[in-house]
């Protein structure tokens, strides 16, 4: 499954048409994948009894789905399939300081899918599922790491959302008043950058003496994680 | 008004009341004030026609509300006030790297509010509200930039959401296989720590030579954001 199989542009559906800030929407496929591809945490959003919940948890994206673990959402997903979630990736990439309060902002890319999650039932594709969730959150890390026995995939809930309903947001540069009267005032004005970044491995104290991190780990740190 | 006038526990409530990992949960008034401090980007959960929204935004805290900007969620909050919302704020702190996959983890202090905001209507309550929201994402700039003028004010939609009922999750420490069968397999386990950042200050190109960026801007810059 390959992203070519799906349009470039996503279609455009009234919850996700930009309706306040349109200049900053897009239905642009590569920005999608780059966003969901630069993290790993998203933010599920679910209907209890008719109020939301927002729940942060991992995910993983083969350019089709987004596979995250039905556990965390298992009050209402589970015990009512057919709910429709959203599930929103954020990445700040920074605070826009403009000369006055009101044109303050933040620079971010930030995308939204929109669907009805499907629990992940064949299992071939549950393990291919985890392995895309566990791969996208660290690199490298499936193949090192013992894989789930039978026992385990048992106990996993994969659900499996399309990305077929999904748009973005992206502001990026600095702020907006540059050339409005504010610009007289003559106080500073610009952007204050915002980087995640991995740091040096941890490792776990009760690992006998001499077991060194995999190659895979070591070379992630000091690198930007988003 | 201060924490002082807030119990330090959190009443539990039914959506409060944490299902399935208890022992990370916490009801703790302390904790959840550490979390909405160290961010200033919560994620804001609303039901728009009986499915999920959720969307980044900008708040403040002041101990008892957080305030966020109305025109986020205007389609649904503003057309029907009275609804709920589920706000999320998350920091990611690093990646559990178990022996095996399936007890693979994150690191994470996320605290979850749930309420039915209000409109801030009184002026002086609203000026202290986006003073709030403005110092919270950076200290130092409400007094340093142009405050808001009267127009600006009317222009701007504030909500403020009772901090009375919410909870807290937090993970913390190495994985949880290091005594367990898989110790016997000999690979590396720990922790990939994650942190953000602030950078170097970018100034706006449209500066004016010479003008350089405030000190409580400088002084930020290298410093860990959350």
């Amino acid at each position: 499954m390959t992203n070519d199989q799906l349009s470039s542009a996503l279609p455009e559906t009234d919850r996700t048409r930009h309706r306040r800030l349109r200049e900053q929407g897009s239905l642009d496929r590569a920005q999608l994948d780059a966003i969901l591809e630069a993290g790993f945490i998203c933010h599920v959003g679910v209907v209890i009894d008719g109020t939301p919940m927002v729940v942060p948890t991992v995910y993983g994206s083969d350019g089709r789905n987004l596979y995250f673990h039905g556990s965390v959402a298992s009050r209402s997903l589970l015990a009512s399939p057919g709910a429709a979630v959203c599930v929103t990736v954020t990445h700040v990439d920074g605070l826009v300081l403009a000369r006055s309060v009101f044109e303050h902002g933040v620079n971010y890319r930030s995308a939204m899918v929109h669907g009805v999650p499907r629990l992940v039932a064949d299992p071939d594709e549950k393990w291919a599922g985890l392995r895309c969730l566990t791969e996208h959150a660290t690199p490298g890390q499936w193949a090192y790491a013992r894989q789930p026995n039978r026992k385990e995939l048992a106990a996993t809930t994969l659900l499996a959302l399309s990305l077929e309903e999904a748009s973005v947001k992206i502001r990026t540069g600095g702020p907006d008043d540059g050339e409005g009267p504010d610009a007289a005032l003559g106080n500073w004005a610009g952007v204050l950058p915002l980087a995640a970044t991995w740091g040096a491995p941890e490792p776990d104290p009760r690992l006998p003496e001499g077991v060194e991190p995999p190659q895979h780990i070591v070379n992630r740190s000091n690198t930007r994680a988003s």
